[in-house]
């Protein structure tokens, strides 16, 4: 039996082979009249058209792969964490892929290993992606996005600036913090904890610093009583809690660096008789946990969806274009106000 | 320049051909030494061993599908109450599949739209996966299940019994059911309400027979007052539960169908100035949002995750060994008893 090709299905179609490739890739703006007419053909010849075709046919692989910290990423799933960020960045990044006939495939990489270029390698092989998504860490690590480069693979960091390598898609943590701090001071807050995030993360430091930055502003001397560390753990937000709240001079408002670490402080707060919002708390990521929370928490929302959104069409554009300058694009930050923080009394 | 075949890496590592395609496809079970010394040849030579090649010269894809519900998932992303379903699923799968060096995707299909059937076949003759992981509402659909058999792609069905129509990898929902208001009955609870899940998930009738179940072993009579419509969104389980509690003869205790009503459960007590556990609250999903909220509630715990890394366990067993004989694995569920549920007052 002859093998039934693309020109084969256009033929009967009596559309151009261009069109029943369109179709295939579900590219948009083709006619539903059009699709219908190659889907039928389709189905009579008994048409496969892989991706495998298409991939050793042209250029593009239509295929966009993004790399996650492994170690994080596992840990947050063993624990029943949830993994909101993973969540918030297929929302963005897998829609955005399917309007254009891409797709996108997540992959678990252990930052500061040993063999991180290899597995890289290793996926850039067997995958060809378009382009690679980097997360936090491993958007902060140049050597990476480096070697990436001179491989020719489109990439994008997300949560840092790229600077010149890579494209650089981002919020501004330092600002976030600071307004977060400053929601607090203008509620009369003087006595303001902190919890802070993993130093292996860069926005961590921004957090801290925005927290600083606040304070000076509006001249409160930085207490470093009032500064607890953490690591985004459930765990280290118990900890970093009750080490604030057990103090004789307690704060009167804290401020997490993530929500594991505001939803421990809420459950310190509960266990040693502190009603809040009489102890208010805000948190550094708007998930569903403290959304539905009782009180909900305020919170700084990250634009983790609009960020993965802008890296696929970047990635996707240059896969189009062929244009590879790199660009940064700074997306804006929320602050939502709920039951959680309140005037001091 | 010669193109580099995986024969001139075989041949520099001084090695098998078979050896190589093991490295490069991860497969477990190859020493760090033959690992090495064949990622050095592959990196002296400049080896690019493509997915598409390993695809073009063999059966396999090393690439399983799941179809997730279209509405669903993006409703969920949309209104930021996560997606631990999807989160679990990835877990499992994802795991499993990289153990044994294969990848996941997972594609957003629209239950009960005219062009699923269409919409599949393109996923199938784009990815040609080796086959495809049904999750609710999509592993109810006998028709669907029956084309991809038809079409020779292995199937397993999430969630339900496959009943020897693809495989089956579920939990008991209606046992659970049972289980959680015997939890309540035990505890002296009588009047026990229960918000139902969507009717379009089979679970949810399930959960409710389940319910039945218990109150009819225990002799304590039906009321259908004490029944309320859901539809698994927080929205619906505000109205059902203020329903419920706005009675004079209200319940003592709530069994809702899933995480977010069980939440919507809790704000709606608390406005009503109910204290919980004076009302006992149980939730049907064990999600990061219940583990953390205070209290902690008291949850039916679906094994998402181990249901997910069986579905790829079977499938990837299917394209090694050829044998698709259907079979069906019922996996446990778990009660996990927190701080929401206590002795009826």
């Amino acid at each position: 039996m002859t093998k039934v090709t693309i020109r084969h299905v256009a033929e009967a179609a009596g559309v151009a082979v261009k069109t029943v490739s369109r179709v295939m890739n579900g590219e948009p703006n083709v006619t539903r009249d059009l699709q219908d007419r190659v889907m039928k053909a389709v189905d009579q010849l008994g048409y496969v058209p892989s991706m495998a075709a298409r991939r050793m046919g042209g250029r593009r692989s239509y295929l966009l792969v993004a790399l996650n910290d492994r170690q994080n990423t596992i840990n947050n799933w063993r624990s029943g964490r949830g993994n909101d960020w993973i969540d918030q960045m297929l929302h963005g990044a897998m829609l955005t892929c399917e309007a254009h006939g891409y797709r996108m495939l997540f992959e678990l990489v252990q930052a500061g290993s040993e063999d991180l270029d290899r597995k890289v390698v290793a996926i850039l092989s067997a995958l060809q992606p378009d382009g690679i998504i980097l997360t936090p860490p491993h958007s902060q690590n140049l050597a990476l996005v480096e070697m990436l480069t001179r491989r020719n693979v489109p990439v994008v960091r997300m949560g840092v600036p790229g600077k010149g390598v890579g494209f650089g898609v981002f919020m501004d943590d330092r600002a976030a913090a600071a307004e977060a701090t400053r929601h607090l001071i203008d509620l009369g807050h003087q006595r303001i904890g902190f919890i802070a995030g993993s130093p292996r993360f860069e926005a961590s430091r921004q957090r801290l610093d925005g927290y600083a930055d606040a304070l000076h502003q509006a001249d409160i001397g930085m207490d470093e009583a009032l500064i607890a560390p953490g690591d985004f753990t459930f765990e280290s937000g118990v900890t970093a809690a009750e080490a604030l709240l057990s103090r004789s001079d307690r704060p009167t408002a804290i401020l997490a660096s993530n929500d594991e670490m505001a939803l421990a402080t809420l459950h310190v707060a509960s266990r040693l008789g502190i009603r809040v919002p009489d102890l208010s708390v805000i948190s550094f990521d708007d998930t569903p946990g403290v959304r539905l929370s009782v009180p909900g928490l305020t919170s700084v929302r990250q634009p983790i969806s609009e960020m993965a959104a802008k890296a696929a069409e970047l990635l996707i554009g240059v896969s189009r274009t062929g244009e590879t300058a790199p660009s940064d694009h700074l997306l804006p930050f929320g602050l939502e106000v709920r039951g959680s923080t309140t005037r001091v009394t």
